[in-house]
C-alpha cells in the first residue's frame, strides 16, 4: 500500500501522466500528420523544381535583344505564378475535347463578322471564360500567334502574279513551321463590299472568334515575305499593347502623313480593345454610307493622300492623330527593326547580306553544322553574337526580317509608276530566294543565284568551310 | 523511501522503460521515416494518376473505325510504359536546343540526295540516335506526320494554273493546321534530272533527313485536294508496313496494269526501308542510263502502259510485280477508303453528300454546336455514329477523304483528252470549295454554291437548324 503523501503524488503524476499521454497522443498525431504533410510537400516541391526547369516563362524583365533567348524562371516564380497542379492539368492541347458549359459560341446574339449592330462584348471575359474550360491551351499562350494572309478569290490579272503570291504564300507556310505557329490564308470576301485591302478586317474578327486560344494575330500582306527565317517577334517589348505596326512617329504626328506607317503588316491582339477598334476602323470602309465622306476627311488631314479614296492605311493614321486619346497608348509603332521593310531599300543589299552571313559561318565552326529543321532555334541563337555589330533595319547589314513589296501589286499588275515592273518581279525573286536558302539549308540545298528559282546545288559537308 | 520490492520492481521498470524508450526510440524514429516517405509516395502516386490522364498515348487495339477517337490510359499502363520522370523531361518540345553529342548529322558521308555511290545504311539506328539526343520529340512520335507537295519552280503554262494549285496548298495547309501536321511545299528541283513526277523522291529523301522527328512523310500531288476536313489516317492499320499507296491487289497481280494504284498520294515511314526502297525506285528515273530502257521494260510487264517513258508510277508497280519477295509486304495498297480518290467518280456527288451532312445536323443538335476550329475533333467524333450506314470509297455517300485530280494536269493544261478542260477546272472549284466550307463553317461563313468561289455568306446560329 502506498504511503498517503506517495499515494497523492502517484494519483497526481497518474492523472498527470494520463494528460500527458493524452496530450502526447495529441501531439504524437500532430507530429505524424506533420510528418506525412512534410514528405507531400517535399515531393510537390521537387516536382515543381523539375517543372520550373522544362516550362516556358516569359522573360521577366525583357530586352529587345533577348528577342532570341528566354531564362529559366526560379522555382518561386512557378509558384508564385501557377498552382503546379493547375499547370499539369493544363499541359495536354486536347483537339477532341470541348466540355458542354456555355461559352461564347452558345450565345445566339455573337456575329463572327462586322457588324456595327452587333458589336463584340465582354470579350476579354468570354475568352478568358473559353480558356477555362480549355486549360490546355494556356501554357504558353502569351506566344499563340495565329498568321493570316490572303488574296482575291479569281485569279490575278497580271499572267505571274498568282505564281508569286503560290511562292509568298509557301514562304509564310515556311516560317510559320520553323516557329510553330499556325497560319490561316483566307481567298473569299466575307464581306462583298469590303474589298482590297479593306477585306481584311473581317478576317480578322473572324479569326479571333475561331480562335480564341491565339493571343494575337498577325496580319501579313500576300506581297510580304520573311527574309529573315530566325528571327523572332519581341513579343515583351509588346506587352502593354494591343496593336504593332511599323513606322515613325515623327511622320505620325508632325508631318501626318498617310505612309507614316504601313498597314500591310501588323500585329493585333486578340481582345475586347480590339474589336472596339475593328470595328472603329472598318466604319471609314466602303460598305458604309459614310465612305466617300471618309475620303475627303482623310485628305483634309493627310495631306500627301494620294488615292480620293477612303483607305485603310491613311484611316488608321487619322484615327492615332484625331482620336490619340483613346487609341494611341495601345498602338506601338514600331521603327527599331524591319517588322515590315520597304523592298526597295532593301533588295539590293541582299547578296551583301547574304555573304556576310557566309563570312560569319566560314569562321564559326558551330554555326556550319548541319541539323534538323526543328532546333534551327538553337543555331540562331548561337548565331545573334556575331550580329552584335550588324544593327537593326535601314543601313543594317541583318538579315531584314520582312520584305514588302509595297506598290508593286503582283496580283493585278498595277504596280507604282516610280519603279518598273521588271523591277518588282526581279525583286521579289531575289527576296524569296535569299528566304528560301534559309530554309532549304536544312534540306542540304542551296539557290547558287538569287535570281534563279529553279536550280539549287546539294551543299557539301561543313559548308560553308569547304566551298 | 521505496520498499525494497517496490524499488526492484521501479529499477526493473526504470531499465524496462529505458529499454522500451529506446525501442520506442527507434521504432518511432522509424514510424517517421515511413510517415514522411508515405507522404511523398502519395504525392508521386496523385502526380502520375494527374498525368496518365492528360498524356496521350496510343490505343493498344485498334480498329479502323477508332481512327477519330483514343481511349485514356490507365494509370497502370503510364507507370509500366514510361518512367513519369523520364516522360515530364519528354514534354517540352524544345526548338532551342541541339545537344554537342554527335548524331548522323556529323556524319560527313551522309548525304540529303539521291546518290547510288553514298546510299544512306543504318537509318533507323541513327534516328533513333538523334532522338535520345532530343527526347523531347518522342512522345506522339508514331503519329507525327510531315506533309510534303510541290509544284515547278516556273509559272504555270495554263493561264489559270497557279490559282489552282494556290487553292490546293490553302487546302492542304488548312488540313494540317486542323490535325497539326507540319507541311513542306517544294518548288525547286533538287536533281536537275528528275523532273515532273521523279522528282518527288529527291524531295522525300531530303525531307527525311531534315525532319527525324517525323515518322511518316506523306506526299500528295499538287492536284490533289482534301475533302473531308475531319477524317484522321487510321496509321495503326499500318503500322506493320512502311508505304501505304491507294490500289487494289487484283490489278495489280492479276491484271498486272500500270493504273491498279496511284503514285500522286502516299505514305512513307521514316526509316531504312523507305530509303532502300526510294534508291532502288529513283533507280528507273531519268537521271540514270538505263532510263529508256526501262521505259521499255515496264511496258513489257504492264500492258496498259500509256507512255513510253519509264515513269514512277509504272516503277511501282513493276517492283511490287517483280521484286515482290522484297519489298511487297512492308507496302499497304489501301483500297477500303479515299486513301487516294479519282475526281471523276467523286465530283458529281459533292453536292447530295453536302445535304446528307446537313441532313444529319439539321437533326442532330450537338454537331451544329459552334466552337474553336482547334476542338473541331470532339465534333469529329461526335458524327461518326451518325455516318455508320454511309460507308467509305466508292459509292459511299461520307466525304471523300482526297479528292485528287489525276489527268487534270491543272499546271500545262494538257488535260487527258477524255474528258475537257472544263470539267477539270469545274471539278477543282467544286471539290475546293466543298472542302473550303469545312473550314470556313469556324469561321462563321460557307460558300451557298459550291462552284461560286468568290462569294459566302455568314452563317446563322445554329445552322442548319434555322436554314
Amino acid at each position: 500500500m502506498l504511503a498517503p503523501d506517495q499515494s497523492s503524488f502517484h494519483a497526481t503524476k497518474t492523472i498527470g501522466m494520463a494528460k500527458h499521454s493524452y496530450r502526447c497522443k495529441i501531439s504524437s498525431s500532430l507530429t505524424d500528420a506533420i510528418l506525412f504533410v512534410g514528405g507531400v510537400m517535399v515531393a510537390l516541391l521537387l516536382f515543381c523544381a523539375l517543372w520550373s526547369s522544362i516550362m516556358p516563362v516569359p522573360n521577366p524583365t525583357p530586352t529587345f535583344s533577348s528577342a532570341v533567348t528566354r531564362p529559366k524562371p526560379s522555382v518561386s516564380e512557378v509558384f508564385a505564378s501557377d498552382d503546379c497542379a493547375q499547370v499539369v492539368v493544363s499541359m495536354r492541347v486536347n483537339r477532341s475535347h470541348d466540355p458542354s458549359s456555355p461559352t461564347f459560341y452558345d450565345d445566339p446574339n455573337l456575329s463572327y463578322y462586322v457588324d456595327k449592330d452587333k458589336p463584340i462584348k465582354n470579350w476579354d471575359k468570354k475568352r478568358r471564360e473559353w480558356l477555362k474550360h480549355h486549360p490546355y491551351f494556356s501554357p504558353g499562350i502569351q506566344e499563340r500567334i495565329l498568321l493570316v494572309s490572303g488574296s482575291q478569290p479569281s485569279p490575278c490579272q497580271n499572267p505571274i502574279g498568282d505564281h508569286l503570291l503560290l511562292r509568298f504564300f509557301k514562304n509564310k507556310v515556311d516560317y510559320c513551321r520553323i516557329h510553330g505557329y499556325d497560319i490561316f490564308y483566307n481567298n473569299v470576301l466575307l464581306h462583298p463590299e469590303m474589298k482590297t485591302f479593306w477585306a481584311k478586317i473581317p478576317v480578322l474578327r473572324a479569326a479571333m472568334i475561331a480562335h480564341p486560344e491565339a493571343e494575337w494575330i498577325w496580319w501579313m500582306d500576300s506581297d510580304a515575305a520573311f527574309t529573315d527565317m530566325d528571327f523572332k517577334l519581341p513579343l515583351e517589348r509588346y506587352r502593354e499593347h494591343n496593336m504593332v505596326v511599323h513606322g515613325w512617329e515623327k511622320l505620325i504626328y508632325e508631318k501626318k502623313s498617310w505612309v507614316s506607317l504601313n498597314a500591310g503588316v501588323f500585329l493585333i491582339r486578340n481582345c475586347q480593345w480590339s474589336m472596339d477598334f475593328m470595328d472603329v476602323w472598318a466604319s471609314m470602309g466602303p460598305q458604309t454610307p459614310d465612305y466617300d465622306k471618309w475620303g475627303k476627311t482623310q485628305k483634309s488631314v493627310l495631306k500627301d493622300k494620294v488615292y480620293a479614296e477612303s483607305d485603310d492605311q491613311s484611316g488608321l493614321v487619322y484615327l492615332l492623330l484625331e482620336q490619340k486619346e483613346k487609341w494611341a497608348d495601345k498602338i506601338y509603332v514600331e521603327s527599331q527593326y524591319y517588322f515590315e521593310g520597304y523592298w526597295l531599300e532593301i533588295v539590293e543589299r541582299l547578296e551583301n547580306i547574304s555573304d556576310r552571313y557566309v563570312g560569319i559561318e566560314t569562321s564559326a565552326g558551330e554555326l556550319r553544322r548541319r541539323h534538323a529543321e526543328k532546333v534551327n532555334g538553337y543555331y540562331a541563337q548561337l548565331r545573334e553574337p556575331y550580329l552584335k555589330e550588324a544593327g537593326f533595319g535601314w543601313g543594317s547589314w541583318r538579315r531584314p526580317f520582312v520584305t514588302h513589296f509595297t506598290g508593286c501589286q503582283p496580283c493585278n499588275g498595277n504596280h507604282n509608276r516610280i519603279y518598273s515592273g521588271e523591277s518588282c518581279w526581279k525583286g521579289m525573286e531575289k527576296a524569296l530566294n535569299f528566304a528560301d536558302n534559309q530554309v532549304l539549308r536544312t534540306f542540304g540545298f542551296v539557290h547558287g543565284d538569287m535570281l534563279d528559282s529553279s536550280s539549287v546545288s546539294p551543299l557539301p559537308f561543313d559548308y560553308p568551310s569547304s566551298a
